[in-house]
C-alpha cells in the first residue's frame, strides 16, 4: 500500500518518485471529505490525468466518517485529542473493509496525500490501524512517498529560510498559539488555524513579530502577505474572510518570526 | 536566479517543478565544499545528466570560502553565530563577482540546493547578500523551488507522521539539544549533529524517548535504526562511527519522540 505525497497545491510539486509510484498503482483510494474541497479533488484528478493517461487503475471513493464536533469550540487539548482518536478508530474499521473488498492479493493500492504524509495528516496512522485489524497484519506494508509540504511551499513562495543560523523552528497549530507563542523559539510555522490565532497574541508579542502568510499555496488562487504582524494583521484577517466567503473554505499557513532583522 | 531544491539524496526526490527549472537553466553554479562530499557531487551530476542530456548549460564551480573554526568547539551560540555571519558576508562578495563574470543579462542561473532550500541551507541568504551588493539590486530576483528535505525523507523512510494529533514538532540542531530537550515539545527532529548529541541527554530524558534515526537517507548507503533511545543509543553511535570511517563523512537526522505510545 502506498501513501503518496502529492504536494500542497501545485501539480508540479509531484516528485519523480511519486510519478513512478502512481505508475504502478492499481487502485487509488480516495477519502472524500465532503464537497467543500473541490480544489483538492481537482488537483487529484489533474495529477491522475497527467500521470496515468492510460486510465488503467480503479478509483475507489469512500465518504469520510464525519468527525463529531467537540461541542462549543474547545480549547481543551486533551478533549480534542480524545475525539480525534475515537474517530480514527472507527475510521480504521471502515477502511479495512474497503481495502479487503477492493484490492486483490497481488494489487497495489495507493492513497494520495495532500502535501507530505508526515505533517498533520492521518493517512499513515489510518493505515496502521487498518493493517492491525486485518486477519494477516504482517501481510500488509505501507510505503510512504514524501511530498512537498505546505511548509516548504510557504517558504518557497516567500523565498524564506525557515530557521535562523543554528536556531530551531517550531511547527505547530493555530490552537496551540492562542495563548501566545512559546518563549524559547523565534521561528514558528502555524498550520491548521481556523480562527486567525495570529490576531489573538498579546500585543507585546505581536509588536516584535514578522509574519509571512500564504493561502492556497501553489494554486492559481495563491495569496501572500508579509510584514510586521501589527501592521498587516488586519489585512490578513480581511483576506482570509474574503477568500473563505468566495471559495467556501480556506487553507493557510504562516511563519511568525521574532526579531526578523537577525539572520 | 533559481535556488532549486534537489532532495536529500535520492535523484527521484526531484519534483517536476525542479525538472522544469533545470530545463531553463543556462548556468549552474556549484559551491564546492571540498572533496569529502563526493556523493553530493555525484547526485548533482546524475541529476544534470538525466534532466539536461542536451548538455546545453555551463557549469561554474567556485571553491567555497573556508569557514574559520570557532576555536575549540564552542557551545556559545552567539559566538558561533558571529563566525557564521562574518563568513556569509565575505562569501557574498565572492559570489557577486562570480555571478557578474559568468551570467549574461538574459541568462538564467541556478544553484542546486541539497534537500529543501528552506532548511539549514545558506543559499537564499547568500543570494540576498549577493544581490544587495550588485550595482542594480532590483534587477535581480531569486525563485526558490521547494525540495524534499531530509526531514521529509527521514519521516518517509520510517513511515512516520512527525507530529502527534494536534501537537507541535520542533526542528533543531544537535548543538541545541546538548543540554537536554526542551520540556514543552514531545517530537524533536535533530539535524546538523556532529557529536551524537542524543547520547548526551540526561538519563531521565533518554529513558522516556524513542529515536528514529537515518543516515544517508535516500541513497544506496541509507542506514536506519529505531527503538527506545536507551536501548539503541550505542548501536547508533557505533553505526555512525563505522560509516564516517568508511565514507569519510556522515549526514544523519533523527526524530526524538517522548511517550511514543501516544498518538
Ligand atoms: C490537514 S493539514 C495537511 C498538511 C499537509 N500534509 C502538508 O504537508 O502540508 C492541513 C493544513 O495544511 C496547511 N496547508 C495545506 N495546503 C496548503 C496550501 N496549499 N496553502 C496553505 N496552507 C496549506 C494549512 O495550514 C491546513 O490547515
Ligand atoms: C546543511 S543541512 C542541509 C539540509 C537540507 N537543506 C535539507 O533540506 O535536508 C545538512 C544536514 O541535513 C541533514 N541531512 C541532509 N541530507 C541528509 C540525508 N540524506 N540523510 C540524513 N540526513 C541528512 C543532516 O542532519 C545534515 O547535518
Amino acid at each position: 500500500m502506498l501513501a503518496i505525497g502529492i504536494g500542497a497545491g501545485d501539480p508540479d510539486h509531484l516528485t519523480l518518485q511519486a510519478v513512478e509510484a502512481l505508475g504502478r498503482t492499481d487502485v487509488v483510494f480516495v477519502i472524500d471529505k465532503g464537497d467543500e474541497k473541490d480544489d483538492l479533488r481537482a488537483l487529484r484528478e489533474e495529477i491522475l490525468r497527467r500521470h496515468r493517461p492510460d486510465g488503467g487503475y480503479r478509483l475507489v471513493e469512500a465518504a469520510d466518517l464525519p468527525r463529531e464536533r467537540s461541542g462549543p469550540v474547545s480549547a481543551d487539548a486533551d478533549a480534542y485529542r480524545d475525539v480525534v482518536v475515537d474517530w480514527q478508530d472507527r475510521r480504521a474499521a471502515l477502511y479495512r473493509d474497503l481495502l479487503t473488498a477492493n484490492l486483490a492479493d497481488d494489487e497495489c493500492g495507493a492513497f494520495l496525500v495532500w502535501g507530505d504524509p508526515s505533517l498533520y495528516d492521518g493517512t499513515l496512522r489510518l493505515l496502521d490501524g487498518v493493517f492491525s485489524r486485518m486477519p494477516d497484519p504482517d501481510g500488509w506494508r505501507v510505503e510512504s512517498v514524501p511530498g512537498i509540504s505546505s511548509v516548504a511551499a510557504l517558504a518557497a513562495a516567500h523565498r524564506l529560510i525557515l530557521n535562523r543560523v543554528g536556531r530551531p523552528v517550531l511547527i505547530t497549530t493555530g490552537r496551540r498559539i492562542e495563548g501566545g507563542l512559546p518563549d524559547d523559539v523565534d521561528d514558528v510555522v502555524v498550520m491548521l488555524d481556523g480562527r486567525a490565532a495570529f490576531s489573538t497574541l498579546p500585543p507585546e508579542q505581536s509588536a516584535a513579530l514578522h509574519v509571512y502568510w500564504g493561502a492556497y499555496l501553489g494554486t492559481t488562487d495563491e495569496l501572500l502577505v508579509s510584514g510586521p504582524l501589527d501592521q498587516v494583521c488586519e489585512q490578513i484577517v480581511a483576506a482570509r474572510d474574503e477568500a473563505r466567503e468566495r471559495k467556501g473554505w480556506i487553507m493557510d499557513t504562516y511563519l511568525l518570526r521574532r526579531n526578523a532583522g537577525e539572520r
